[in-house]
């Protein structure tokens, strides 16, 4: 036992967990640590911050799918530093020795310079913000209905910053809800009368997906509602609104999809990062001048031969934590490790109720179709058989119904309601 | 419009709910207010406590029950006061004036003025309790796995105090995590080593059943590896444990199903109380001395012919709620009231899997016969069909899995965990 070679893995995500599992035969000691217990299907997570899936739907704990495999460890735990030199993770409590080390611990988000932006503009990237960001939109439409008509619109304005795909698709859901889900629900406001605003700083939304499927992606909101404004930089986020230059929106909610920046522990690691914080590796996905550390996923700045980094995706990061696990088992049998070649299966991005765009290299797709492919992907890939059927379950209601199974407005200890209106 | 009667109703609970849904087709103005935006099936909380079901799974928007009677409107408030001179509630955010009051509150935790344990032994009323417990007992677990072998044991053991029908369902379930669910998921420990201790001050669990249905859960608690010690009251609980007199149990578990007092709302009416703070209304459920303000579930103490009080539990508070309706529609023809009959349809508990008791007054159901009433019942008294079949479908996989789908430890913004043994 103790003459194995120690694997250390931080994070729980898409590649840590790829990394843990690829290494199953093999004859090493694993511990994967993260900070949560669970690990989170990320793409789906607008659904949870929308009330159409519930947390658990969407996350499963890491110990469950990795209890099996026995030459793992599972430690919940966040890592602090990492001690290059004496081949050591610094652990909140305690720390743990390594052979070689796996680094995913991801992005967060990025308020450009702006942290004072955060608490009114809440972002997404954990199950928290996802129930947070569902609180905010559901007492929204409570408070309107309490206003007085003259003082309903704030509420009833929905900003989302930033028009990449987790923009795209918090608005679409955020029209949907407004149009639909809520539409019998109130008394005093019309919830259809909400406003949703998409601000993209780019010229287009979708930027990274070719031109047309962004033009189709603009037209398919349009469709549902939204407001898409391009081309425009958010200049301030306060409690009443949003600042564009000179132009005042006056919106309760802002959510913030624009942003984000690698995991601090990057910088514990002293090697080069790019602008966004993280890590420049090399081709085999190492970091500079340490053969015994790998950095994947979202916290790796890979570069491909065109020049461009590969996208920070799921499958991205799944298969830099396949090809890691791989050149581990190399370089414990003393051969060199190869390089790392991104093979792009596509890009999905779904608009509310069947509607969405695909671009899968030649085969560009939009409308029903894109939204079905984007439905069977996402299914397919969600951990767990238990997940997979309650999750098309819950599409298959919303689907037929329009409503969303879990608009609870939980976590918050007090109420700040305005005073009821003069109804 | 103006000439209706205006009800107000307090509470979304059972009783609120009922009486909202039994008024549809009578000329009045309801408005319903509730400081939640859902209704929660409380019979169920405890398998969210113990990760079996999602919060949504058993909890539903007040207002998409009620979207479709158009006599209801749906106020998202909390009521601070009553004013029954000039006939209006006292709300955080402003005023209700009413012609007809119906109270349904509901009851919280009583730490038998011992508040001080609150901290150390939280109680299972809400969502947010729910998920708190889930927190600390998966928690536990994992602080477990990374103690040092002989400082595992307080964190492996849980104390559930309070032998009635919410703490005999989680101590089964809690034994059922221990020995199944998480029988393969760490390394350091053996979850079955775990210790569930269940006290009961009483000289027997479930001490409302039958004596003899009160030995049967016990046995089948036992048979779960439960330990079942009646007779005892806790004298002491910290951070640390619970103390009973001399004696003391290290456990860094603590869970409260003792005590409950009825909502501080109850004070506002200014009219007698039991001890447990719950109104002593007359038999038709009015307040002594007011016509025009009803109270039901478990906010009130109704007497009955044997002199007994009608039991807090769901059927009742259902029961109190239509009779209330009927007596609103009576007065409001100028009819005399009618005093109020409890309907005892029976009593039912389960202990873990394919096990419970079931007092349906001649007939006595224990073991697998009484858990499958048990499931049938609850899942025909869920709102919504969607909730139905989710629910359905998780408890079939956790039956024939062992499996908990909802495993998540969510909501602590830091972890406290122990630093790690020496493994």
């Amino acid at each position: 036992m103790s003459d194995q070679r120690r694997v250390v893995i931080i994070g729980g995500g898409f590649g840590g967990l790829t990394a843990a599992k690829r290494l199953r035969r093999t004859a090493v000691q694993i511990t994967l640590v993260d900070q949560r217990n669970h690990h989170l299907f990320q793409p789906l997570l607008y659904q949870v911050a929308t009330a159409a899936l519930n947390p658990a739907d969407i996350a499963t704990p890491i110990r469950s799918v990795l209890s099996s495999q026995r030459n793992v460890e599972v430690l919940l735990d966040r890592a602090t530093g990492i001690d290059r030199v004496a081949k050591k993770v610094i652990l909140a409590g305690g720390e743990l020795t390594y052979d070689y080390l796996v680094i995913g611990t991801g992005a967060t988000h990025s308020y450009f310079g702006h942290p004072e932006w955060a608490e009114n503009a809440p972002g997404l990237k954990s199950i928290e913000d996802a129930l947070e960001i569902r609180r905010r939109v559901l007492l929204a439409y409570e408070a309107a209905e309490r206003e007085a008509t003259s003082d309903q619109a704030p509420w009833l304005t929905f900003v989302v910053v930033g028009g990449g795909p987790t923009g795209v698709e918090l608005a679409g859901a955020l029209a949907e809800i407004s149009r639909h889900t809520l539409s019998r629900d109130f008394r005093h406001i019309d919830p259809a009368d909400a406003k949703v605003i998409l601000l993209e700083g780019e010229d287009r939304v979708l930027p990274v997906y070719p031109p047309s499927l962004s033009q189709k992606a603009k037209r398919q909101l349009q469709g549902l509602g939204v407001e898409v404004r391009t081309g425009r930089r958010v200049t301030a986020i306060d409690r009443e609104g949003v600042s564009i230059g000179d132009e005042r929106i006056e919106a309760r909610t802002v959510l913030w999809a624009a942003g984000v920046q690698a995991s601090p522990l990057a910088r514990a690691l002293d090697v080069p990062l790019d602008s966004a914080g993280r890590v420049l590796v090399r081709e085999d996905l190492t970091v500079p001048g340490d053969d015994a550390v790998f950095v994947i996923g979202d916290l790796a700045a890979v570069t491909q031969d065109d020049g461009t980094f590969v996208p920070g995706v799921a499958p991205s990061a799944i298969q830099e934590g396949a090809h890691t696990a791989d050149n581990i088992r190399r370089l414990i049998r003393g051969q060199p490790t190869k390089p790392f070649r991104y093979w792009n299966k596509g890009s999905l991005a779904t608009i509310g109720r069947a509607a969405g765009v695909a671009d899968l290299g030649r085969l560009r797709l939009s409308g029903a179709v894109a939204w079905l492919a984007w439905l069977m992907i996402h299914i397919f890939f969600l951990i767990g058989f238990r997940n997979r059927v309650l999750v098309l379950i819950q599409w298959a209601w919303s689907y037929l119904t329009y409503q969303r199974g879990a608009r609870l407005i939980t976590g918050a200890p007090e109420l700040q309601l305005p005073d009821r209106g003069d109804h």
